[in-house]
């Protein structure tokens, strides 16, 4: 997928744009042009979402002996105590090696249409086992990680549960579709955003109302939208300071050069901070920047306060997971 | 506190000890000779388990940000899916250090009369500050890491909050204060065990009474007794491959050498591996390197299967501790 420039979007959007902004003082008219988040995203096929397979990707998620030192597990990154994410600007993982890349959440992942920064994987599935074979983060290769998983009874026929048909279940194919099948279950329906769209008018204050018109009027629904806020799309995007080739680095196409898929907004308040190296703290500075580099418009400071507490009402319940007894 | 011998202990354990085996028929007078978890350990003064101070405690248990790299927090070594410790061999830290021993479970250490392998804290209050200060743990001098927390309004609230008579309460030892208070609610009553010795017979099974009174008759309750199983003193131990001095490090005194206060044996079954640098992985071979060891004791193979199941029985409820939602 090429990368779209900022307003080269479909021509719907483009309408939807214009025909809002021509009627602002229509509420109606925005809610419209958005989509409350549901309580699952797409799945991929019949039977993916068995609670065997929820269970144990539970279970493999806080996992940290799938990493070469033991200690470190998806949840180590994506932590549930911050957003499933990690609060830091760069990912930092094996022997406290630092990434090039800010740690995306994990939440309401499953409705993006591809995976990574720079989309180089198509879904949950081809995410899940990149982390533990990278050397910066958790260093396995995924016979080792299969080796230490069939140490324990419990994994094992965690995995005969999960999957049945299979006869030898513990192999990296069923390690992501179990994870998998657990993220897509990390959903943050019911932000004051949402309850708005369907319907609660008190859901959103004023000032979040006024942001989300200028969130609008101003263009950055063009990118952000549908149910995660991002339309899955790459775009070419100057962060001063960084040197990432970002999509370029999976295509090749110097027209992919420095293009990052759309991240989600949602949970944005909770999941700084920002941008691919994640250098830029504060979620009104990312605005700023953002109006700057992908709308060419300097907001007012009044518009930067609107548009963050339209931002903070996209803050959603968080999923409710316990941590598991892991053998 | 010099390192007891084996056996070397009070003459009411050891007049306990010949009685019970005297009568080894009568499982009442075993049961007389252990004591069931209460559901808090002592506490140290009124006022220190207030709920706001128990609540941020567990914030700060979680809190990966009072770590250098800002990934490892208390719950990176004292896991809550591993039995609240890390189930490696030794400790991993810092740019992925190892350090010299195996990470002590959190659980039920309020029971404890000092902390750390060579009990060189007194109490849980000043273990806490210990590792996040080690440069192979987490990394941090206090004041950068009172610095991290006071960025944070949720921080400076809580801690007013949980000290309301400090008019500067997000300070070191309130830090400590506040992880002890949570910790001291991380217990593990109603085991099996427990069950048995409050009444309920079928609680542990036949092999396990057998167990019950192997540990009794043979020895082993001389040093593990008291309701979290452990004299807290100290004993030197000859671990086959150890180098390591132990409690003479603390004291300089070559009668401490090799000598470790008597680790926990409430939940052993789930916080495997043994010793002080972790070096057994299999309870089995724990307790027959304990009867070699600290009782110049052979068990025959039946012996180990029964002490294991018994040991098995010391499994608890585990706390129900919900990952905090961190700023």
């Amino acid at each position: 997928m090429r990368p779209a420039k900022p307003f080269a979007v479909t021509a719907t959007a483009i309408a939807l744009c214009l025909g809002a902004a021509a009627s602002a003082q229509d509420m109606d008219e925005y809610i419209e042009m958005f989509d409350p988040l549901p309580a699952l995203p797409p799945i991929p096929a019949d039977g993916t979402m068995s609670a065997e397979r929820i269970d144990l990707g539970r279970m493999l998620f806080f996992e940290p002996r799938i990493s070469a030192s033991g200690v470190i597990s998806c949840a180590t990154c994506h932590n549930p105590a911050l957003g499933w994410t990690d609060r830091i600007s760069r990912a930092t993982g094996h022997d406290g090696q630092v990434g090039e890349r800010n740690t995306p959440t994990v939440l309401n992942s499953g409705f993006l249409g591809s995976q990574f920064w720079d989309g180089r994987e198509p879904d949950l599935e081809g995410q899940a086992l990149g982390p533990i074979q990278a050397e910066i983060e958790m260093n396995m290769t995924l016979e080792q990680a299969i080796d230490r998983l069939n140490e324990f009874d419990v994994y094992r026929e965690a995995f005969s549960a999960a999957f049945p048909d299979d006869s030898d279940p513990v192999n990296p194919p069923n390690v992501a579709l179990a994870i998998a099948a657990f993220e897509r279950t990390l959903n943050t329906p019911n932000s004051p955003f949402d309850r708005f769209l369907m319907g609660d008018e008190a859901a959103m204050t004023e000032q979040q109302q006024n942001g989300m018109r200028l969130f609008v009027d101003n263009g950055c629904v063009a990118c952000h939208n549908g149910p995660n806020l991002s339309d899955s799309n790459f775009h070419h995007f100057e962060l001063p300071g960084s040197t990432d080739a970002g999509r370029y680095l999976v295509t090749g196409d110097e027209l992919d050069r420095s293009a990052f898929r759309t991240p989600t907004l949602r949970n944005v308040a909770v999941t700084y901070p920002y941008f691919n190296n994640g250098s830029v703290r504060e979620l009104r500075d990312a605005v700023n920047l953002m109006g700057q580099q992908m709308l060419g418009h300097e907001f007012a400071e009044d518009e930067l306060d609107d548009i963050v507490a339209f931002l903070e009402s996209l803050t959603g319940e968080m999923p409710e997971v316990e941590v598991p007894a892991l053998p």
